[in-house]
């Protein structure tokens, strides 16, 4: 019998996944699960962008062009002269969702047996590309007491070595609702500068930031041409996830031209979502100023809710929708089980996902969790409701 | 500064690409290029299919199920069985493409430094993603004499070693349009059979059979279940090559529990494209029979017109809408460059793929070229008369 491959076996399965089967028995069950645990935003797309779609006058769905069409990419471009990012269609290729911009990055700039060092806890995906290309990923833990801010830059500088290729940041953060400030990213800047690597940044949720605080873009600091690499996504800005449309840009000649090369082998990024994607940016300043209102009242409701639980622990989210919790348990992938085996109240429990998935390192975030906030605020208290009183009654 | 991988230096070029500013260029200059070099249909999609998109009242579009939904692939299995291939839903994963369902089947069953052998020409990209994958594609050449079909079973016999992990084939093939009949399968199963290795078809062509020839897949060969995978797509099937759709099926479980882990990485496929998929599926038999009659007519054309050009050698082509011809000069590639700069007849000329690029062996189909008839008639025999015309003229 033919066996499949030690990739395919090391693969890592999404940390939600293995829950899944427990809520779907506590549904069967007739009770109500809440998801925490997902970053789908319940937002309502852009009507600009559905609407462009229903009027669709296509005759033969062709494939667009591999790096998406000049139009879309200028109008991308001219949207980051808007966010204070200056770059030209031509330093833009549309990909299909920020995942692929991301595993367009990997390939580019590392092989087997190379190395990126990412803060951790990290969005659990960078582990599944990492280990579909061969990459190692070398973690720098950042700490929940603060705010999972930059690691001291001297922490980073221990873990550089001859198969060091980059530096990867999601910001603002998925798990931690952290938003870097000017000054991390112009210590990041001056590392990779020092030693010759790539900063590939995540900046999927670039709107998302609280609180008057500004986002800052690695493509905004200067002198990091050679070394900067942007991936983007429409998925959150816009709430269209299933569109699967990103981006991946840097002003690296050679980055462009080797991610083609790998954008030429599937062809191109879907066209109807294209289409959606293009028209979405034509979306009203005051659609991100009602979304941000609503995240920010979500989050504060949030976080003041946990705050009560005795024990916890909860950073103080400045960007994105998810905050990281700690709470007074051993282990939390037993927790969420339990929760949606055991546990409900007036009918209904709640689902999280267990953060240990989010770490590289091996015993870390045992006790945390991840609760992403796109659930209306009364889901939300009730939620954090029933988290409290499970906690009162659970045995690790 | 920073320098891109090993891998991306090694990535193939599209073998048309570099013809692209050549085509471009003879455009400017107001001549007229007909393109037989892409695999773009210029057949409309079917109706049902653009008016579901038209039709689609989300709200939200939110990511869908990673493996596609159960709807859909309920539906996709009631398309399979029609065609007499007996699967469930859940040895089915919906794809973004087949490209990606190609790669998802590369990395599950191989690592860097295994070897997949191939019948040589065959479709470039399998190139890329092999190098995406580190993977070593050993090509066995097939003959134009013989029509391109399956080469003696001896030959891939020579081939198998301790690194390889499957055979690939396309059926029908793109670029030869050779349809390998039940005797060939067979004979393919049995060698994975007897060698415990994967049988992986790329039958996205399925439907585009000729002459009363019938397609005979790797899923109706009985004992094949834990070797074969299927790579499917809606892109020719339907004239959707822009929607991105494609599946990968197979009857191993591990194959898909693996496959569907590489997929949980990506999230999910695009939901527009599902949505005019699922839609496809209700096409009415007679547009494929119109379809194929308009296929049959424009090869029959094709291949009469082109014998009738002296020196030339080309295949009998029963499947796809590919045919490659073996032209009297020395180097295609110079050929198809100099037909872009400097021929033309009455204001047009001829665009076409050199095959060298379907070659994994060096030296391989240098003076080939592939012609894809996906262009309306009259236009075919302009395009031939073209050929003629500068075959009598050019110098190598």
């Amino acid at each position: 019998m033919p066996s499949i491959s030690k990739k395919g076996q090391l693969m890592p399965e999404s940390p939600i996944r293995k829950l899944v089967p427990y809520a779907e028995a506590a549904k069967e069950r007739g009770v109500e699960v809440i998801h925490l645990n997902i970053g789908q935003p319940d937002i309502k797309t852009p009507q600009v962008a559905l609407d462009a779609v229903r009027n669709h006058n296509l005759d033969v769905l062709a494939y667009s062009r591999t790096e998406g069409s000049e139009e879309y990419r200028q109008k991308i471009a001219a949207y980051y002269a808007k966010n204070e990012i200056e770059v030209t269609s031509s330093q833009i290729i549309v990909t299909t969702g920020g995942s692929e911009a991301l595993s367009f990055a990997m390939n580019t700039i590392a092989d087997t047996g190379d190395e990126i060092i990412i803060p951790e806890p990290f969005y659990a995906n960078y582990n599944g590309f990492a280990t579909i290309s061969g990459i190692k990923v070398v973690p720098v833990a950042s700490q929940i007491e603060d705010n999972f801010a930059l690691p001291p830059i001297e922490e980073f500088e221990k873990l550089i070595g001859p198969r060091t290729r980059a530096i990867l940041i999601c910001n603002p953060g998925n798990p931690t609702g952290y938003l870097y400030t000017r000054e991390e990213i112009k210590k990041l800047a001056t590392i990779v500068k020092k030693h010759g690597l790539f900063l590939v940044a995540d900046e999927v949720y670039r709107e998302f930031t609280y609180d008057g605080r500004e986002h800052y873009s690695i493509l905004q600091e200067e002198g990091l041409d050679e070394h900067a690499i942007l991936v983007d996504s429409v998925s959150k800005r816009y709430s269209m996830c299933g569109a699967r449309i990103g981006s991946l840009v840097s002003r690296n000649k050679e980055v462009i031209q080797t991610a083609l090369k790998f954008a030429q082998a599937r062809l191109s990024p879907p066209t109807f979502a294209q289409i959606a994607s293009e028209a979405a940016l034509e979306t009203p300043k005051s659609y991100f100023e009602e979304v941000k209102k609503e995240y920010v009242s979500r989050r504060d409701l949030l976080i003041s809710e946990l705050k009560k639980i005795e024990g916890i622990k909860v950073g103080e989210p400045h960007g994105a929708f998810y905050c990281i919790a700690e709470l007074p348990i051993a282990n939390a992938d037993n927790f969420a089980q339990w929760l949606l085996e055991s546990f409900s109240i007036d009918g209904e429990t709640v689902m999280i996902a267990p953060a240990a998935g989010f770490y590289a390192t091996e015993g870390l975030g045992l006790n945390q969790v991840r609760i992403a906030y796109v659930l209306e605020k009364e889901e939300l208290r009730r939620a954090v409701h029933i988290l409290d009183k499970a906690l009162k009654v659970y045995k690790d």
